[in-house]
């Protein structure tokens, strides 16, 4: 290149980099080669690839963030990974609403957010624990915990995930800060920027943020309510050669459907062909009344990792996740997770230990159960009046995901009953193809409040009254 | 590169992937580009780049992972983050040390540990905390914390860094699971693979580990007894254009040494001039007797991002870290929390947030600091007979970075030692440059076991046989 003149140098550039945003080897939200580095690939000189970058800017197809190099911009996926604008706006970013029901704010009702109350949580039983890890030794209270985490936990993790039929042995599972952190941890062991991962369409939103964090290329394959649509997976396989699929085969977020035997043996045996890695997250299991075969229970974590956390049945104040995977993978990740986080708290999982052992989780488990079985027939009940239907009823579980009256946007429904102080969960925010307008995802133990339905039928009114107009 | 032979094809992708990594552009450790995404770059058929990088494992230069891609391989840093051989070979890899050292071996002594003893922490003031959280709100044991953490000990945290010159607003604030887990949230944050980053030489080992895991291009800058060795720093800024600088301006670890306001001064002012950022680890803050000026604290954040934790002074158990930064970093760092982990855990918080608040905390450090003083002498008395001498009398702290007499390499007393049962910390383990062959990182609290001087004592004595041979 070195016999162009500037100009054309400096177009060679721009016209490099539109071409790796058009094939996505740079995706939205990622950032570009510094200046340095991509002068050396194109044979240029660092002003060149300078001003090849300001004109870009000028453009508006990256952005320069001071002190921090340039990015692709998108309106999907802005400079970082969430972009707040006023506030009414909000209700339709997934970022925003998750914050905001994080958010200490006892006005708010949230039949949008993923957890239970505190008020379902077994209270009584982890503070008796407290006392007696008040009690207890000295070293669990002040010192780390081991690599791979407390031994007799993983032990019970173990016979746990045998009774589900998953072969995990202690030594082949990791105890991790989170459930998220646990894929997080994944997702940098097995993916590379620009490398494709499978969601399901709709999935848990945080996927999407997750996976914009690790530059992946998010691929959405439609979900069905015996798991993702098999053909669609395939022909996604074929066409962008994803690395990774990342999935809840049971009890499903937000969907509640339940891979089905023909299906999960189906995807496995696609995965296989394809060399394709299977994140099975498995956060909501202990909400089954009967447990759905795995694809973990299928695989015997040849090519399935499992994760599993207590934060949506126990106690998300304590954090403890876990992951269970091949033999080989065992010591990269441990070194991968102490690198980066030393790893997961020993009171956390002592804590989590003593709950689990004493029976008090058991019994919590089967009084939840039936609680939020009972919540889900309740939360419908209230929803039919409104023309708001379940797209399936849930095996189990708390969520509930439901389909509009024709032409409503679950978008401004969210967005009209957010000035009432209610946080819902409207469809697209699950949905990379944007395809879940008319959807709504209700969580049925945060639903027990008459305002609720009352905000919803007000704002479904008005939103008939404008489709009318 | 259409028109040229197959077998030219491949020797040109052979040839691109040594040069980028002779470059340093693919480090040691890094994934290659996938297949296919490097089929594109290069205009040819995928099966040519899987030739070419068949040949190139051949070679040795490249390693593959099954189901997951090549890396490029190195003596130093193999393919995954540590690479374990035979139980003696693992006395000079920090990471297995470290691992070790976490594991609950009660046989063990760690003299090259890198905390205190569960015994030197506030037991019973943790004790007390747990029996207050156990006796409290019920949220407080179930529900998920907010998104930058615990509002009532970011005030605090806020007030505590103002004593020391920081000016943080507690929404400037973000809680992280640990000291680790903010560094890293930082660094993905700010730097991309390939990025140049400073370290001091030697340093924390587990910064090496953690730049590995994000394939940044580590860069030492030889330290001083008061602070970086500014010359050199200037000469690695200008040769290589790093992002980002991770240090202890404080009771660096290992060395001791205190970073003097001229230093600093002179940091700041070239890290401006660079457009660099810095990092200051200040997890040993709370070990000082006389707070030493902060790089944080010269530059008002603008520049520098303070980061802290509790596990080196209060609780290992406990996980709890907490980063200060310029107020338009804290949305996107916490997005990016949130994405990632969810976040620190509401429990963790709360205990913190208790011991701080009883004056506890403050008479554990009163009484921690005269004991560590004490234990520094008493080391440094027990290591003179030896021949091994500190480098520096640290401020204040837990380490005391020692030479080794003459000839003497660290990493045979380690392996030999490991033979008794004491785990120590040879230099070379913390120098990125491996220059630290004759130096030890003592740990005083760590240190008050006979056995581990009788221990070194033999290992010095062979050793000297063997070096008179």
């Amino acid at each position: 290149m070195k016999r162009e003149s500037g100009g054309k140098r400096i177009e060679a550039v721009m016209a490099e980099i539109r071409s790796r945003i058009a094939a996505r080897g740079l995706v939205p939200g990622s950032r570009l080669p510094s200046v340095r580095a991509f002068a050396r690939t194109m044979q240029v000189s660092p002003s060149t690839v300078v001003e090849a970058y300001e004109r870009l800017a000028g453009e508006g197809l990256i952005r320069s963030r001071p002190g921090s190099g340039f990015y692709v911009s998108s309106p999907l996926a802005p400079l970082t990974l969430s972009e707040i604008g006023p506030k009414l706006d909000r209700a339709i970013d997934p970022l925003w609403v998750y914050r905001q029901s994080l958010e200490d704010a006892p006005e708010l009702l949230k039949p949008g957010c993923g957890w239970l109350p505190a008020s379902w949580m077994p209270e009584i039983a982890i503070r008796k624990a407290l006392r007696a890890i008040s009690r207890g030794e000295g070293r669990v209270l002040a010192d780390y915990g081991t690599p791979l985490g407390l031994p007799q936990l993983r032990q019970l993790l173990s016979r746990r995930m045998g009774e589900r039929g998953i072969a995990a042995a202690p030594d082949h599972i990791i105890l991790t800060e989170s459930g998220t952190q646990a894929i997080d941890l994944l997702c940098r062991f097995l993916i590379e920027p620009g490398d494709g991962v499978l969601v399901d369409d709709p999935c848990y939103f945080n996927f999407h943020a997750l996976l914009r964090a690790h530059r992946a290329n998010a691929i959405g394959v439609p979900m069905t309510p015996s798991g993702p649509d098999i053909e669609a997976f395939e022909r996604a396989i074929d066409e962008h050669r994803p690395r990774l699929y990342i999935t809840n085969s049971s009890i499903h977020n937000p969907t509640g459907a339940t891979c089905s035997p023909v299906v999960a043996h189906r995807l496995l045996k696609v995965a296989e062909r394809a060399g394709l890695t299977i994140i099975e997250d498995d956060i909501f299991a202990d909400l089954e009344d009967e447990p759905a075969p795995r694809l973990a229970a299928f695989d015997g974590l040849e090519r399935v990792v499992h994760i599993g956390s207590f934060s949506k049945t126990l106690s998300a104040s304590v954090r403890c996740g876990f992951i269970a995977a091949r033999p080989d993978w065992i010591e990269p990740l441990t070194d991968l997770k102490m690198a980066t986080s030393i790893g997961g708290g020993r009171l956390s999982s002592e804590l989590i230990l003593l709950l689990l052992k004493d029976g008090s989780y058991r019994k919590h488990l089967d009084a939840l159960r039936v609680r939020l079985s009972r919540a889900m027939d309740e939360t419908a009940a209230r929803l039919a009046p409104l023309g708001i239907t379940p797209w399936i009823r849930p095996q189990a579980g708390m969520f509930v995901w439901c389909k509009l009256p024709d032409g409503v946007d679950a978008a401004d429904i969210a967005q009209a009953c957010l000035a009432d102080n209610v946080v819902l969960a409207p469809g697209n925010a699950f949905s990379l193809s944007q395809t879940a307008r008319g959807f709504m995802r209700f969580n049925v133990a945060q639903s027990d409040d008459r305002r609720i339905f009352r905000s919803l039928e007000r704002a479904l009114k008005n939103a008939a009254r404008s489709l009318a107009c």
